[in-house]
This record gives structure tokens, C-alpha cells and sequence, in this order.
């Protein structure tokens, strides 16, 4: 199958059991379950599942198993985008297209949305987690790499640097705090649940980890070059958006072609963190490729 | 004991738990670690994790070996703070006499802080919380109960209503909604989580969450009497401040005479709910009348 079928089929059993996790719109009261269902039906490549499935694949899982973690890291990005996009963070006015979720909602309902979304996901992981190879020690030791990667040693921290970098002069090591941390530590802990929900050995675990956390990296690099030279009607969002913030990104601190170049870098890396496994990883190798030659 | 020695007694234990519990101030990326612990350590009554405690006491646990998950209640409560006061929610400049989290760090940090208090939250039940009695079933019961608890259809379905609420003529069900929601519903997860993890059975879990219910109720009339008629000084806030923001409360919907006589029959209520105890839940009979007798 191609790559891209195989994504949108990934992403299709996610959007099916999201259908049936979150709570119908018209329920009391309605404007949170609105705003939340607005945002996670708001497209998006479904890639933070579709590493988690592929993690459970990898060690001989079956990735119908592990989609309630699925769902749960998708809700837990989903929080971070609406709460990135707030007026008082990176004050985003569209999304994939979409006009965000506080320019519908208001800033209230949006900071509730995020709020809730981020609770939904640990309830999701507490509550579907098990099942399969996995006992509750290893749904327990899932919540808690999930909760360390989207704190403050992870995805928050990783926000907190970008805001206070925006606008200043940053070092080759502050874009690289802020995109392992970002972006990376999700992408790592994704593949990782899956892994562990499936009984992962720890060498393999170990590989998926080294695997996502490149993965990772040139996924959020080639989202920099995007924004830096993309066509805005393909990404969904004004192109530039990145430099009128002052954001620090890849290629405003390396240069265009370097920025390209560890891109690539990284992607090889990813592939030669596959090297142990066989066939079962096809889709996480033709996936290293993918995210750096995607146009959107 | 004195009831109110006993209760520092009790919050004393969870600071010194929630010091080391928390990065310490100068940790990367500073500002969000300090910015949580500014909101962690700005006092507080520490009422539920005090009920976490005693729920594990109810059913004759040791209340040392649920610590953790009564820091985990108290993050997830600071977090609520947090969020509510934002300019977007309730705007308010100052909470416990010391200015709120986006007076002092900016909102965006303030945003983030509150999403890193609800992380950490369900990083230390799912770390720590296991011990004593508490198997990792327990825990990820306990897990999947404080997610709905503080989510939709519990603390966040509360704050949604009561923003909403504001400036419009409110019915008794909708203020009764509110005040179960947003505060009730955290006192009964905070007592639950106690009493599953001390290995309760589910007579008297029952029993506790009924008192915990009348008793959160008692407390949220009485915080809007304080508002309403209270001094400044003593609550740390200005007074009225509810009047201001046009905010749907018991006295504004059912007057001061109601409000406090509902007061009184919600704590007789959790009173009622404990006759199957003996002196193993002293200590929440004596907390019934101390939420409706405090001046502060």
C-alpha cells in the first residue's frame, strides 16, 4: 500500500473511535463538547496515532488494540495546538484552514477546550488503555511517560522557550531544546506507547524511541521550511506566519539549504534507528521520507 | 485535636511532599517552575488533599502512603485556580492577597502554568500513587475518576456554566449545577481517591462520597456568603468581587438567609452520611461544621 493510503487509513480508524470517545455535541453543556469536537475534527495527518499503532505493529501488536492510546495522543496534540494558538501565545487566527477555536468559541471556551482535551486524554489512556499483551502496570507506566513528555521536561517546556525566544537572537542549541521538546518528545512517547501496550522488550523500545525522536525532528523542521516558503492554500495557514511571530525556527537560524540538509540528516538517522527490524517497520521507514518531502 | 490544628497538620504534610515533589525554581525552563510553584505555594486551606487523607483514614488506611495522590488532588485544584483567574475567565488580579499567576508572570506563561499543574497531576498519581493497599488497578480507577471529576462533566462543565452564567438571571438548578460541578465534584474524587487507595470497599465509599458531595456544596455556599458579606483582609481578595463579575451565586439567587440556612442542611446532610462510621472519620465530622463556620 502506498504511504499516503496507508496514512489516511490510520487516520480513518482513529476519526471513527474519536467519533465514539468524545461526548455528542448537543451535550450539556454543549458549547465545551462543540469546541472540542471542532477541534479534533479539524483534519490534520493523525501522524502522533498513527506512531502509536505503528509502535504496536513493530514488536508484533495488533494496532486495533492500542487505538484508545491513540485517541488519547492525538486529544493531548490537539490541546497543545489550541492552547498554542491562543491570543496571548502565538495569537493564530486560522488552523488548517479553519478559523481557531477561540476565534469561534471565544478565549474562554478555547483555554476550557485545551483544558478538557488534556483531561480527555488521560482519561482515554485510564480508562481503554488496557488490553492486548498489556497489563495496568504498563498502562500506569504509559500515563506516566505521556504526562513527562507533554510537561515541562517535554512539550511544555519546549513552549515556554519558543514564546521567550520569539523576537531574540537564538542559538543553534535553543531551536534544538525547542524542537526536540516541542514536537520530538511526543513523537517519542507516541510510538513508545504503542510499543509498551503491545509488551515491548526493552531493546526494540529502545531503537522505536531513537527512531521517533529523529522522526520528530525532521517533521518539525520541514514544518519551519513550510511556513518559510510554502504555498499558503496547501498548509492551511498564511505562509510567513512563523517570521511575523519572530519565531525562532530552522531555517532563520541555519539558512534554507542547511535547514533542508538536517532535515535529510535526520530522516537517515531515523532509518538506521530501524536497522534491527524487518518488515514489520515498512511503514515507519517509508514514513521517514514522507515527512520530509510532503508539500503540506 | 483542635480541628484547625489538625487540618495545618495536614497541609504541612502536603507542602513538605509537594517541595519535593516539584522542580525546583531554577530548573530550564525557569519562569514555568517558578511560575508553578508561585500558585502551589501561595497558602490555601489544602481542604482536598485533606479529604484525600481522611478518606484513607475513613477506612482505616494510613494517610502517609496516600500523600501523593493528595498532592496530586491539590495540583489539579491550583490548576483550576489558575485558569479561572485569566483575563479571558474571571480576570481577577489577586487570590489569596497575593497578585495571580498572570499579574506576575504574563498570561501566556499563567496559561501554560495551569496546563503543567494538570500534567504533573496525573504524572504523580500515575507515578506514586500505587503503595499500601493500592494496586495498579486501583491507581488507574482512581486515574480514570479524577480525569472525569475535573473534566466536562465534572470541574470543567461547572466553569462553563458559570461563565456563561454571568450577567444572566440564573434558576436554582443552574446555580445548583454550578456549585456540584465545580466544586463538589473535586471534594468526592478527592475522598474517593483516598478510600480506593487505602482499599476501601464500596459500602462505605459510597457513604464517603455522599458526605464529600454536602460537604463541597456547604463550602461553595459559604465561599460566595464570604464574598458577599465578608472582609476583605480575611478572605484575600477584594470582597464582592463575585458582584462585580456579575456571577451567579447562592445569596445573589436565593438570598443571604437561604444561602446560609442551605448552608447548614447541606453539612448536616454530610454528617448524616457518615452515622455508619465511629470515630475513624472524626475528623470530617468536625470539617462539616468548620467549611460553613470559617470567616475566611
Amino acid at each position: 500500500m502506498d504511504l499516503k493510503e496507508e496514512l489516511k487509513k490510520k487516520a480513518l480508524l482513529v476519526e471513527n473511535a474519536l467519533e465514539g470517545y468524545l461526548p455528542l455535541p448537543d451535550t450539556y453543556p454543549a458549547v465545551i463538547h462543540q469546541a472540542v469536537r471542532y477541534s479534533v475534527f479539524a483534519g490534520g495527518k493523525r501522524l502522533r496515532p498513527a506512531l502509536v499503532m505503528a509502535g504496536a505493529e513493530a514488536v508484533g501488536g495488533d494496532p486495533q488494540k492500542v487505538l484508545p492510546a491513540a485517541c488519547a495522543l492525538e486529544l493531548l496534540h490537539t490541546y497543545s495546538l489550541v492552547h498554542d494558538d491562543l491570543p496571548a501565545m502565538d495569537n493564530d487566527d486560522y488552523r488548517r484552514g479553519k478559523p481557531t477555536s477561540h476565534k469561534v468559541f471565544g478565549e474562554a471556551v478555547a483555554v476550557l477546550a485545551g483544558d478538557a482535551l488534556l483531561t480527555l486524554s488521560f482519561q482515554l489512556l485510564a480508562e481503554n488503555a488496557a488490553g492486548g499483551s498489556a497489563g495496568p502496570e504498563d498502562v500506569l507506566r504509559v500515563i506516566g511517560e505521556v504526562a513527562v513528555a507533554a510537561g515541562t521536561f517535554g512539550m511544555i517546556g519546549g513552549q515556554v522557550v519558543d514564546i521567550f525566544s520569539a523576537g531574540r537572537a537564538v542559538d543553534a542549541d535553543t531551536i534544538k531544546y525547542i524542537h526536540s521538546h516541542k514536537t520530538a518528545s511526543i513523537c517519542r512517547v507516541a510510538v513508545r506507547a504503542g510499543a509498551i501496550l503491545a509488551g515491548a522488550k526493552e531493546a526494540p523500545l529502545a531503537a522505536l524511541t531513537d527512531y521517533a525522536g529523529h522522526l520528530g525532528l525532521a517533521f518539525q523542521i520541514k514544518d519551519d521550511l513550510l511556513d518559510f516558503e510554502g504555498e499558503a492554500e496547501k498548509i492551511g495557514k498564511p505562509v510567513g506566519s512563523d517570521l511575523r511571530n519572530k519565531k525562532a525556527t530552522y531555517p532563520l537560524v541555519f539558512g534554507v539549504e542547511e535547514a533542508r540538509a538536517e532535515a535529510g540528516r535526520a530522516a537517515d538517522r531515523a532509518l538506521a534507528a530501524l536497522e534491527c527490524f524487518g518488515s514489520e517497520v515498512e511503514f515507519l521507514r517509508r514514513l521517514a521520507y514522507f515527512v520530509i518531502d510532503r508539500e503540506s
